[in-house]
């Protein structure tokens, strides 16, 4: 109860929104690994990636499909990259990482981005959708 | 055509297998970043995990599921992450790394094991399957 995805899907924090369905949601990372680094989680609140139903498990794949071939149009990359770690945050995520080599998949990595700079990749990747 | 991973599925390379059906295969990283570290793939050759169609994606995703909860109790980790970079073979995989904490994410830290050792973990993982 009360991560920081559960206010981002309640509305209390914003958040750059790409897609939104009934079970899921996908968002722009804050921090990203590179630009267009977006996360794909679903609504119902579940730590563990392999604790989601399959069907539940099954419309996230589908949906970060979806938002990953946006992402493919939008942005500098050789393509679009899955992490799930799932340390951090006690809710479920699947990281979606432009990525042009394979030191792009490491979280070291990771920068803040401006609010306006986010802003402007979200509306592209979401005309794309 | 004539990855390393198509010798696998046809049996000319060997591998540690831990999971087979008529779509997909699973076995073990003989470089991997911690022990129990697993790929699963599809049999049909398609380069790009994001052009996979989404019921053979959604097939792939609930069997990572499967063999990652056989992964969990098999090795020492705090849970089972996910990495899809794909960049080095042109045949899309999903890697399922053991990992205690975030720095496990990174493809820097995969080392060669040993045949034996390969071959007793994936029997214990296999047990669990």
């Amino acid at each position: 109860m009360g991560s920081i995805f559960a206010e981002i899907i309640n509305g209390t924090i914003p958040c750059h929104k790409l897609y939104e369905d009934e079970q899921s949601l996908s968002f722009l990372d804050v921090r990203p690994i590179r630009p267009g680094h977006a996360l794909v989680i679903p609504k119902q609140e579940i730590d563990y990636i392999f604790d989601v139903p399959d069907e539940l498990l099954q419309t996230l794949i589908t949906v970060a499909k979806k938002v990953a071939r946006a992402i493919d149009q939008s942005v500098d990359c050789r393509r679009v990259g899955i992490i799930v770690a799932g340390l951090e945050v006690p809710h479920a995520h699947i990281h979606l990482v432009p990525i042009r080599e394979i030191r792009d998949i490491n979280f070291a990595n990771a920068t803040e981005m401006t609010n306006e700079k986010l802003a402007r990749i979200a509306e592209t990747i979401r005309a794309l959708l």
